[in-house]
């Protein structure tokens, strides 16, 4: 499945879904709600209007660390309900409420609007030799020893479409272009040949990073802070597709564009470290836990700072990945008391 | 108040409950049940038993983060419900719970069990003075620029009287002598000078650490990462005091002893960076949330590096600031497949 959170503004104030992409894309596509259709489906097998949508709420809810954490009986039930849905074409559920939906009408959230937990890696080499140079230095050794990681802000995600705010302490903004793998299962102490089995899904993801401020920070020892934590830093979409959809994960190519130019044609392929070794690593004495989001790290030359280029107000980034989709957004002029 | 959270096993499992300590402290003492207190007090003014628990559930939650996010309704009762309880001297609630609890008979959870963000910052100039000439390093300029931080762990948290297990892919663990403040109204772009009027309390904290594999980590730029991420790395308690308690929180005493022996006599005085400096910087461009920990970084001589001393298996950590309390540890052996 190819799982879309969303929220629809009524009368009754904005609600949350979780839907998956039927029909084209998250531009121009067809959703089919989860928690309607699982409602229908309980309605038709007996429930009560009432007892589906009570069920249905805490067997598929809508949102999606809830959803990942409802493990197998969670997923079961809502492909079956997804299936019966499609089959049926069922347009309102017991209760009234719409089914189906077009992409265009309602408001995307990010692919995981809430993470327990966001660790981002240096996974991709090719990074390293196009940034520390840069930087005046060589690769540190360290690099080839563990997979290092930073852990960025799951209170302040993005979505696709979404305008990215420079922020106000900002000259600009530039670009990170990334994949992220889902963890479904938790665990602790993960032996590195189970860890794949705990990746729900995968999805795109864009770590935007404001330069000035990070190397300041980069500078004193303790990593990045609000070189990455702002307003929409973290940006995942536009789906968080499921591991069944993509069979190898170190196939996929990645495509970077800027207002229509390539910046970046990559793959998943050229990761030195891959994910089943970032799950081990980090599940090493302590518990990880469904919903959290690993990201890769940086394809070589996905940033603008490997090409000496900057990204300037207006610019349009789309960032696309094999069988992952496409998530886009663009760069807006600094705004002040917005952040929500 | 001291707010205690706490865990009680019965036959219907265990239980979570937030907890006024009234007399003694976290070792000796005795609490009031706030979510108890708060159904007595509902139903001595009209509500049925089962509306009093629901009425409760969501006004005085169990749950700290919760509570914190119920801002002055959520304060207010619960401060009422304390007073009333003092003064009826209620044992039991209309349910049949009880109201007053050993806390020798309960398991103490940490301050904050789950916060939604933990943001540690480095405050403490003496902490610098004593540690970057043992990195073969001066301070860096930009440490006196900005307050930085890096983001802790909060899936992992630690409480008092908690054993913690030296990693296994550790030989030791170090301490880290912090005081936290837990913000009450969250924000964006908060004003320095209204910063402490988002406090909601304070707390003890100790920010374990795992040195050999955190001067790795910090050798190749993004901060530390598995040096601090592991089961109960980080310890915030005993109590979360609310602000009211601490007229000045820049002069407080803070004191560390392993086995009885004294390693550190500091003051919050000595803070370089201010907690309103650093609610300001974090919040610019990004909306601070009710419950989010800010650490302070380590007091100067907070820490074994600095002293060229080192914790070993067995060793007992106390941790005591004026007016928030002592905060307990031992330090034992590798565990496996037990982290929870």
């Amino acid at each position: 499945m190819r799982l879309v959170s969303f929220e629809i503004a009524g009368v009754a104030g904005r609600t949350r879904h979780l839907g998956a992409l039927v029909d084209g894309d998250a531009d121009i596509g067809t959703m089919v709600d989860l928690g309607a259709a699982a409602r229908c489906h309980l309605a038709r097998a007996g429930a009560t209007p009432e007892a589906a949508r009570r069920i249905a709420a805490a067997l598929v809810p809508a949102n999606v660390t809830a959803f990942v954490e409802g493990g197998a009986p969670t997923l079961d039930a809502a492909r079956e309900a997804l299936a019966a849905a499609i089959e049926s074409g069922w347009e309102t559920d017991p209760t009234g409420a719409q089914v189906r939906y077009d992409t265009r009408g309602v408001g995307l959230l990010a692919a995981v609007p809430e993470p327990p937990l966001l660790r981002d890696f240096m996974a991709f080499e090719q990074h390293l030799h196009n940034v520390y140079p840069r930087l005046g230095r060589e690769i540190p050794a360290q690099w080839y020893e563990l997979p290092v990681y930073y852990k960025g802000n799951p209170t302040a995600m993005g979505a696709h479409g979404d305008d990215i705010p420079v922020p106000s302490y900002a000259d600009a903004l530039d670009l990170e272009f990334e994949i992220a793998a889902v963890v479904g299962t938790g665990g602790v102490d993960i032996a590195e040949e189970d860890a794949l089995d705990h990746v729900f899904g995968w999805t795109v993801y864009d770590d935007f990073s404001a330069r000035t401020i990070q190397s300041q920070e980069m500078a004193v020892g303790l990593g990045p802070a609000k070189g990455k934590d702002f307003l929409r830093g973290h940006v995942l979409g536009p789906c968080l597709v499921t591991v069944d959809e993509v069979p190898d994960p170190y196939a996929l190519t990645m495509t970077a564009r800027v207002n229509g130019e390539t910046w970046t044609n990559g793959s998943t392929a050229d990761m030195h470290w891959r994910f089943e070794q970032m799950i081990a690593h980090a599940s090493r004495g302590e518990r990880i836990r469904a919903g959290e989001v690993f990201g890769s790290g940086t394809v070589g030359g996905g940033s603008g700072m490997e090409q000496d280029r900057k990204l300037a107000v207006g610019d349009v980034i789309e960032l696309e990945v094999e069988r992952l989709g496409l998530l886009r957004n663009r760069i807006v002029a600094p705004t002040t008391r917005s952040a929500s």
